[in-house]
């Protein structure tokens, strides 16, 4: 009888020869955790233990090694499904993880994005083109300069204006003064313009604090949230977007590492999973270093269909630039949210000047691509 | 004026000539995330832009760079310091973090091991020798065959019994159900024998459901929890600590990832700061890479003076024997907990006997490390 099992890809480091015997010692380890030998109980052998069911030869040398992981090893935790993915095995070099797939009863469990892109839609009113996406900083703002950031972008017509994900509750601006302000400055924008620009702070801390924080968000009329899930775990997130199913959450890579979980995988599907209504990535030719195909397979596992699961809006982002706005929107087209930061304040008092041109250019419908 | 900072050191593999340019992008993006000229503020320029102190090109062409990270970014929140430390850069393949220093106000505010390596030496009556450890193995086992394992390995007078990383919540074996015969069993068998095994569970999920989970463990006695910080977040790791001030954690490296931070800084000062009083790493000449140099590295600084802080026990496992015993001891010395699991259980129906084998040559007085 086939087992409802949780398919995992892994490229191995090593030489063909030891392929098969290196995706054992996987399947071991990422399972029962001891050698086949001792274990003892049948039911375990049949049901528990990870089964290598493909391994296929590359042309760089390296292996992929298609694993089987029961479902019951999991047990409906986001963190124990990361722990069974790639919880041991990634303290080992030769081991990276290259993509999943879940069982159905699986996706249902954890859920996925709350809204997905067509709730984001309807939250901002943004349609039949790219959302745009701003930042918050630098962290050392007071709230009155964080506070007038969000004037300046709300009235520009930026659809969501996040808090970066270097603010916490530092004493110099701290969360519940930051947040008031912050989403009271987007509404008065908002009831001047008729326009649904969105403010999403910055979550911190524990499931605790992050239940608390939302609770003072949502009494000042907060929609959206951003979230570092590596960061907080992967559990605390998937709990709290559970617990708050009209709530938009923005999911922030930081903390991801580098191509050990390759990134379609960690920022394409577990996010979504997990609940990610919009997932940040680093796009090429900014800040990181992630090729192209990378960024578009990022883009694809958010969009495509997956157990019902909603779709989530993939977000460029990490030095992008209004300049770039007609390429990046040829690139991903319009379920896209564009997310451009620094290179806004740069403009320093022509912000408000180069935020609307950043609308503007996203806007544009002789550019939108086909 | 010296800003009360973090000190943190990166390896950059760039060219020597890219060097100190590449430690100034860096800075930004581990501070104020955003171009410098768009920073407006004098204040965020002097106490918050994270400062490049030092630069020093090395043998291996590669560049160290030590950087100064204002304390106000982090907030005293676990995961912010991890957020400030590695969280954006952690994203760009060229930086490693290679070590770490904290002022002492930073360290008390996360506080460090609850009892450290006296305190769990108090709690076990384990003196003058090292600690021995096992794992409940393997996941899919029914609460019967554990409680089993328990009390024979209890009788055999084995100081810390802990849950396989692995174990959750799974249907099969409840944490409720788990707990409660584990520790009974223990229990039982240190009232036979007068020793004081401690049995310690895995946690799982978020803040809350720990919080819960911690509360049942302790209705039944239980004096000692199995964390992976990095699954459930360092923040949530810290809160629990706090919260249980008499509890003992024994922290997993699950998900650490192989060397974008250095095993010696991660498992070495960082677990310690928030909390552990033992850490797990896998050793030398198991199923983990990890050099000899690295693991000495880890063990030090877990046992090394620091700002007060208690000294947590290194635990060197992953895919230890009873036969290795001897060369472990030699090496770690005295302060050190031993974790054998799965070479015991490959003993199968000679368990008790082999669980004995590995008390009584890690006891073996002629061996002692001088």
């Amino acid at each position: 009888m086939p087992r409802d099992d949780i398919s995992a890809v892994y490229r191995l480091n090593v030489s063909p020869a030891m392929a098969a015997h290196r995706a054992q010692m996987l399947a071991l380890e990422q399972s029962v955790e001891m050698p086949l030998e001792a274990v003892t109980d049948r039911r375990v052998l049949d049901e528990v233990l990870a089964r290598v069911d493909r391994i296929e030869p590359q042309a760089d040398g390296t292996s992929l090694a298609r694993l089987q992981l029961a479902c019951e090893s999991v047990g409906e935790d986001a963190g124990q499904l990361m722990n069974m993915l790639f919880g041991n095995c990634s303290l080992q070099p030769d081991v990276e993880l290259v993509d999943i797939e879940v069982p159905a009863s699986l996706a249902q469990a954890f859920g996925g994005p709350n809204l997905g892109i067509d709730g984001l839609r309807r939250l901002t009113g943004a349609v039949g083109r790219p959302l745009t996406c701003t930042a918050l900083k630098p962290i050392g703002s007071t709230v009155d300069q964080l506070a007038d950031l969000c004037r300046t972008f709300a009235q520009a017509g930026i659809d969501v204006v996040k808090d970066d994900h270097g603010w916490a509750n530092q004493a110099g601006s701290p969360f519940a003064e930051r947040v008031a302000a912050c989403q009271r400055l987007v509404q008065e924008a908002n009831a001047a313009s008729g326009r649904r620009t969105l403010y999403a702070p910055s979550l911190y801390g524990t499931h605790v604090q992050m239940q608390r924080q939302i609770e003072l968000a949502r009494t000042h009329g907060v929609g959206a949230v951003l979230i570092a899930p590596l960061v907080c775990g992967v559990a605390t997130f998937n709990a709290l977007k559970r617990e708050h199913p009209d709530l938009a959450f923005i999911a922030h890579p930081a903390f991801g590492g580098a191509a050990r979980i390759a990134p379609p995988v960690l920022l394409g599907k577990l996010f979504r999973l997990f609940g990610a209504d919009a997932v940040i990535f680093p796009n090429h030719g900014g800040r990181f270093t992630y090729p192209v195909q990378t960024c578009q397979d990022i883009a694809r596992n958010n969009r495509a269909p997956w157990h019902g699961l909603h779709p989530a809006l993939p977000v460029p982002a990490g030095g992008m630039s209004v300049e770039r706005v007609p390429e990046i929107r040829r690139e991903y087209g319009v379920d896209t949210m564009l997310l451009i930061g620094g290179s806004l304040l740069i403009a320093r008092e022509k912000l408000a000047e180069r935020s609307r041109a950043f609308v503007e250019a996203v806007a544009a419908p002789d550019e939108v691509a086909a």
